[in-house]
Order: structure tokens, then C-alpha cells, then sequence
């Protein structure tokens, strides 16, 4: 779900280190004005000030580039904030959300649209997702040990209803941003969830049961 | 949503109508074997057995070869099914959707891949979306009807919260297709909805009232 996808952390010290960062800030940089077609090797070991051959001896290629952005993008100490409530916390999520992926420019969007451009990509964006999303899993077992929820609750179809729709609408129905949908999205998808519609069955787990 | 884009219908009588369906049907096959990056004016006319020159004359580039193949499939008396209940119906539309997501290969996936390369493509995506969303309010205008549902329920918006999480896995998160996903999503929808979800303040559509 990356809500937003913060530049590569500068550790002091290391070299090697600082050329990823600058060469994963010029890709996102890159990325964000000119999109997936525009993104070359040269434009981006121009714009980091980077030796080109430093640029293909360790990314190889665009796909190398974008997927190490992603694979940057998950070395952060990111956590779902916490509210209080199921819903607040649902919605300050997708309020994130929201956020990253109508900035102007916002590299979220075009590292989305340039999944649908390179295998390497989608396999980097999938990974980054499945952390997003098992980073939130607190959220809910926040919310069962209030006892907002059942003690059964599957964390990821909850999750996923509760954010589908803004990348629904954002990404792929393409809809100007609704201020209203992030909370609303929430709303639904805590009211599904009060009435029972992420519940698994007690035996699942369990060795017991079918 | 476009459950299916289907062949391009042949009306006997014109040869124009004839080629065109040649050449949409040539354009959904290239797309399906080859992406977009295969999708070619040459290769499209070549496919369809039809001069490419009337290729480029009628449809000018891909860009207008993809728009056309969202039109035709508006040109349909497509309608969800009506199986007598909200969860139902929801459910029908999710297994069509998931069906056109997942077939091997799939053109609807295709489409929306395509729609992130060609600004012509995303318009005339969102047109069909438009137009199927709009064909599904009948959906909740039924359960309206049997009581179901309150009278101010925004069918937008339920119709985007059941079948969100069918494009988000299925598309932007790339997971494996889940047999029990567009019963559960359908479901999710409905309890949400008749939980008030979605009721709207009946002073909406008014002049009066915030």
C-alpha cells in the first residue's frame, strides 16, 4: 500500500550508501516528471551525478533501478498510526494513502504505472504491498484486543476492503480525489467488520476442524 | 468494470462494420498474446486481412485502435444478472469480473494495462467504466425496491466498495486468483450496506438541507 515512498535513507558514513541514495532520489525524480518512458540509465546517472558505468555495473537496468526503489521504499520504520479506534486508525491509513497518490508529481502512481511496464517491477511493488499490508496488521489486532472485533478476524480481506477503493478510484478509474472517500472507505469497511463479515471460523488454524 | 469486452458485433449488411470488427477483433488478439509493447498498426492489419491503409486512415494510430475496442464494448446490451437478493447480484457481477480478469489470456487485463500507456486508451477506459457502473445501479435500485436497502443509498459507491477488491488483488497486487473472493467481497458489500454504509442523508438531491 505504500503510502508514500520516502527518499532512501542517507547513512552517514558509508560511499556505497550515498550513491544509492542519490541514484534512487534521481529515478524517483525521473520517474515522477517524465514517467516510465522517460526513465533511461543516462537520465539518471546525470541527474545523481553518478558515472554511468557506476549506474549499470550495479542496476543493470531500469527494471534493476525501479525495483531497488521499492526494495528502498520498505527499509523505513513506517507503522500505521494509532487512534483509538478501528475506524480512525482505517482512516488516517487510507488518509495516506490518499495523500501519496494524488501529490504533484507522485512517484507512488508512477511506480504503480510502471509495474504494468516491467516484470521486475511488479515482483518489487507486490513484495513492498505485502509488507504495507502486514505492517497493518496491527491495526486490527489492535482493535481485538479493544474488543472492537471478534478475536477471528481476517487482518488482510479487512485491510483490503478497507483501502481497494481509493486505488480503485485513484489508479484505475482514474476519478478526481474524493476528501471524503478516505474516512468513508474506513467507515465501510469497520461497519462490515462490527457485523461480522471478516470473521473466520474458530477451528481456522487449527489442525481440528475442516 | 467490463465484466467482458466481447467480440466486436457483426451487423450483416455493412462492409465498414464487417472490417471493423476484423480489425478490433486483430487488435484484442495482438493485445492478449503480446501486450501492448506488441501492438502494432502493421500487425493489427495484417491479422485482420484488411489494407493498412484503411487501418491508419480510419483509426490513425494504436492509441485510436485501443479506444475503439472500449466503444465496441459499450455497443452491447450487457446487464447484471438478477438472482433476487443485493449479496446475490453482487456476487454474479464479482464472478463475471473475476472471470475476465483471469482468463488465459485475458483482454480485459490487457485494457487496463494498456490504459497506463496511452492517455487515449485510459479515457476510453474510464468511458466503459463509466458505463457499466452506471448499467449496475440497477442492481441497487432492486434491492431498494425489496426493501433491502434504505431509498438513499449512493449506488456509486456501493458498487465500487463490492467490486474494489477484486481489481486491487487481481490487478495492482497481483495475488493468485481466491475462488471465495467474489462471494466475500460481495458480501462485505451488503452487510455493509445494510448496516447504512451507504444511505445517504435524505436531504441529498434536495435544494434544502446542507
Amino acid at each position: 500500500m505504500t503510502p508514500s515512498v520516502p527518499p532512501a535513507r542517507r547513512r552517514p558514513g558509508g560511499r556505497t550508501s550515498r550513491i544509492r541514495a542519490q541514484v534512487l532520489d534521481a529515478v524517483r525524480a525521473e520517474l515522477a516528471e517524465h514517467g516510465y518512458d522517460g526513465l533511461t540509465m543516462d537520465a539518471v546517472a546525470a541527474r545523481a551525478g553518478v558515472h554511468r558505468t557506476t549506474v549499470y555495473r550495479r542496476w543493470r537496468d531500469v527494471g534493476g533501478l525501479l525495483a531497488d526503489v521499492f526494495e528502498a521504499a520498505s527499509d523505513d520504520d513506517w507503522q500505521p498510526r494509532d487512534t483509538g479506534s478501528l475506524q480512525g486508525d482505517l482512516a488516517a491509513l487510507n488518509d495516506e494513502i490518499q495523500a501519496a497518490l494524488t501529490a504533484q508529481p507522485s512517484v507512488t502512481a508512477a511506480l504503480i504505472a510502471a509495474s504494468f511496464r516491467s516484470e521486475e517491477a511488479a515482483r518489487a511493488q507486490r513484495r513492498l504491498w505485502e509488507d504495507r499490508y502486514a505492517r497493518c496488521e496491527i491495526v486490527v489486532s489492535r482493535a481485538i484486543r479493544r474488543g472492537e472485533l471478534p478475536p477471528h478476524t481476517d487482518a488482510r480481506r479487512l485491510l483490503i476492503a478497507a483501502t481497494a477503493p481509493l486505488y480503485h478510484q485513484l489508479v484505475l478509474l482514474r476519478t478526481p480525489p474524493d476528501p471524503h472517500l478516505p474516512d468513508h472507505a474506513a467507515k465501510t469497511a469497520a461497519l462490515a467488520a462490527s457485523a461480522g463479515a471478516f470473521a473466520k471460523p474458530p477451528s481456522s488454524g487449527d489442525t481440528s476442524g475442516a
